[in-house]
């Protein structure tokens, strides 16, 4: 199995069930991470599970689309809601030998969605959230 | 040549030269525009030519970076400048078969950026501005 079928096979699964564990193993330890709304991206594995496993709970009916794949590279299309904004979105993301994501990339449009997202995400980490679900 | 190795060639012949002529071969009539800023797309030809033409006038120091390929879809990842705010981006793009975009759809990264290319480009259409040098 290529790295990246094998990150693809964990990362399904992950969206499916939402357990933050599989993370663990789909995550190198020092995956630089690029949020929609910074320029400077976060560095590490913890960073990281902390954003999306609270990224998961502000987006309502994701649903993933398109899916490219070259090389260690691959860019999987979504969309989604926050509250009445539909969005729409991409996850660039590259994987090591070993299918762990090294570089993970999020991109969101249009302005008003971004906005809804940082917003909601702000108020979730302010707050302490882990990511758990309630 | 593939459609996409088609389109390819001349959209890199017409980031280098700007000349918008090569936009009429490389759009279809109909092709569907996603702004950035906008959910809603705008339909046909001319409207994604105003909207390209301008944009190349508002980014600086554009680049591209890693292009992937697969079936007739197409994401070219870029960063670029408006003043003094760097950004990320990328153009996820469908051809039909005879290499001509029939989906045009950009992402931007952050956040300020978007806003600064969302306010220069409302600033440049509301002048009526063609998309010509100046």
């Amino acid at each position: 199995m290529s790295p990246t079928a094998r990150f693809l096979e964990g990362w399904h699964a992950y969206v499916a069930d939402l357990d933050p564990k599989r993370l663990d193993d789909l995550l190198a330890e020092n995956v630089l991470f690029h949020a929609p709304a910074y320029l400077k991206p976060r560095r590490g594995r913890l960073e990281a599970k902390l954003i999306l496993t609270n990224v998961t709970q502000v987006f309502e009916e994701f649903r993933y689309h398109r899916q490219l794949v070259q090389g260690n590279d691959m860019v999987l299309e979504f969309s989604a809601r926050i509250g009445d904004k539909k969005l729409k979105g991409i996850d660039f993301i590259t994987v090591d030998e070993a299918g762990k994501a090294i570089d993970f990339e999020v991109m969101i449009r249009p302005i008003n969605a971004l906005q809804a997202l940082f917003e909601a995400m702000m108020a979730r980490l302010n707050a302490g959230n882990t990511g758990a679900r309630a």
